[in-house]
């Protein structure tokens, strides 16, 4: 157990882009998803927070398997009910914040839950809503009292957002929230200032203002991200989810400052990697968010069963003559040596928690220009032991495309 | 409310097939099947039940949409949770009970849980586990404490079945369940003496034996349904899901007799007419369930809101000369009379209920040997506004396939 919970400070376990689900089918990465979602609960549970806050994409799939679903509704019952009082108030409207919901209700002031431990969860771009009535996971997670799930717009032109409204002791959190929406369209909002933000009638300088939301930030095209500027001046700390990057230490501070904005940004990250990428390999960790009055800290907590990822990139042609003689064989066996070196710093960097997987994930990216590829799938069967994704190991590119990421 | 439900005596709500979901696309009928589930729980509710018993199919696909199993969840925690006492003692072992659930207990024991009416349920062979670690949709209900799943039996050659032994004032009830199982298979398995029903060892004469099955009853073909006389001697009632005539009424009487098993069974039948059968006509009701010691009886409770069916049958010839001229053209007028007829019947005996949808399900049957068929889709559509089966209104058969079903 760390430190007691003092009275007058939100204690908040932030976390993002969980993706449970992810690879199910796969027979070694198959659980990755659900180890590390209950590490996270349990991280949770350690730290006596107040409350969890996720940010989008709990669920791979918008339709998670039965299997997922269970697994989900299985964790959150083992950690999130119990005894454990709640001692933070919620002081807006429940009817109004969740009216989307079937029961418009937090979890924990039901009589008929015991919630140890709150989840709030805004939706992501992988389990926003869908189909009939408008409905996603979450939904089924909330009306299954195990959820709060808050931040759903409807597909409208305008967008109002009216924060929940929490208190501990003397601190008074206005905590905003808005589900995945289409990047363009949401752009677009913003530009046409349909985007507003509702601020709490009574001593509106006394809250700590924060928000919660899921899309890029990064800029893929002019219009298809939300510049980091077209956010409300008043908010205190933003929490963005979407981005896989862990940056909870970014340049050696826990939370990136946007001077221009005056702007503190948390970008929490996924907690499990879902793509062979730069920004996945980035450690990761949750944020233990503590706000007592108008400060906040965050302390990065890094994820011990996270499976591990290690990304190289060789330029053949560096170390090996392609005119020599057995070029090609030559060039496996550099391949295959430096893939060795990667899985021995694999073994030498594992956590030790039993719970993290013992295959690493490797990708090692081969500039073969001169030379003959050799086949990656037999390359890869020579790791079925001893790499998580073999048939993904190695990956051929010619010169041009050999550009830093 | 009902008389009060006295300290001796087991009050238990029986219901089978409530198929959840059937035709949840199509816009007039897509709702009928959650209508009734809710009349279902509040005759529970009105009823002062200590539990309800379900025969297997909650659900009508394996996979229920989002939609469907998220009305479940929002019915079963609207009519299920709350503050009424539970006035049974649990005497069995959950933790064995329920070994195969991921929460091995009984929902109305677990102190976060505030549980007003326990839903003990079987599966049927319509939501019956599969797939990746044997789930079944009655598993995310019980793991998100809402039901208790019981019956499970893991896929091996020998079935034992031990009872949830459960107490109220001097009356002691042994709950033997058993889950869908391909008839075929089960057949077999009685044959072969691979089938075993444990008995509580204490006061072994003590338990009203009541057994829960949703299997075949009528005789497909040699193997494929269980006859009665494979059913132990001991039991002193049986419920039988997965046949959807409601015999509650039977011969007037409310439940069955098997004079040669010296057996009582009672087949509930289904709350929705999944297929336009005679055996879908009789009367929808639902069982209250009455136990004291080794007494019982049995009450059947008329369903108000299920959309009502009629069927006839007719033959052309019997009413207009074949050769006749404009037959054809008057053989559809006749048959108009004929749904016109059923529509009529069908105003008059609307209960009355405002959840009972007003549009009936009409199925003529036409003998039109001799005759030319006439449309049978531009035939429905005279009737779009007045029947909910436009589309399957009229069925064309010669005279051989004209037999009494
Ligand atoms: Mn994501
Ligand atoms: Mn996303
Ligand atoms: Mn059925
Ligand atoms: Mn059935």
């Amino acid at each position: 157990m760390a430190t007691p919970n003092p009275t007058n400070i939100f204690r908040i376990l932030v976390a993002s882009d969980v993706h449970l689900g992810f690879m199910e089918n796969d027979p070694i990465r198959g659980n990755d998803s659900f180890v590390t979602f209950k590490e996270i609960l349990s991280i949770a549970r350690k730290n006596d927070v107040d409350f969890i806050l996720h940010g989008g994409d709990l669920f791979h799939d918008n339709k998670p398997s039965r299997h997922t679903l269970h697994a989900c509704l299985s964790l959150l019952r083992q950690y999130c009910m119990g005894d454990r009082a709640i001692n933070f108030e919620y002081l807006s409207d429940e009817s109004a914040d969740f009216k989307h919901c079937k029961f418009p209700t937090v979890n924990y002031k039901d009589p008929n839950l015991n919630i140890s431990i709150p989840v709030f969860s805004i939706h992501g771009n992988h389990d926003d809503p869908t189909g009939q009535n408008n409905l996603c996971s979450l939904d089924l997670l909330h009306t299954a009292g195990l959820v709060n799930y808050f931040g759903k717009s409807l597909p409208l032109d305008k967008i109002q957002i009216s924060p929940l409204l929490l208190q501990k002791g003397d601190t008074r959190l206005a905590l905003y929230g808005l589900g995945s929406i289409r990047d363009e369209r949401l752009h677009r909002m913003f530009v046409n200032k349909n985007v507003s933000m509702l601020r709490p009638k009574e001593g509106q300088n006394s809250w700590f203002n924060m928000f919660v939301l899921h899309q890029n930030r990064s800029k893929h095209s002019a219009t298809n991200y939300i510049p980091e500027q077209f956010l409300e001046d008043f908010l205190d700390l933003v929490i963005w989810g979407h981005e896989h990057e862990c940056r909870l230490q970014y340049e050696n501070s826990h939370v990136e400052y946007n001077p221009t904005q005056e702007l503190y940004i948390c970008q929490p990250g996924s907690s499990i990697a879902t793509s062979l990428s730069e920004g996945e390999m980035v450690p990761k960790h949750v944020g233990l968010l503590e706000i007592s009055g108008k400060e906040f800290r965050m302390k990065a907590i890094p994820l011990q069963t996270v499976r591990q990822l290690y990304m190289d990139t060789v330029t053949l042609a560096d170390h090996i003559d392609p005119a020599a003689p057995k070029a090609k064989q030559k060039s496996e066996e550099f391949c295959i040596k430096k893939v060795q070196e990667m899985i021995a710093k694999a073994e030498k960097e594992h956590t030790g928690n039993r719970d993290q997987p013992s295959l690493p994930l490797i990708r090692l990216k081969v500039d073969y220009t001169g030379f003959e590829p050799f086949t990656s799938q037999r390359f890869g069967q020579k790791f079925l032991e001893t790499v998580a994704n073999p048939k993904t190991l190695i990956l051929f590119q010619r010169q041009k495309s050999c550009k830093a990421e």
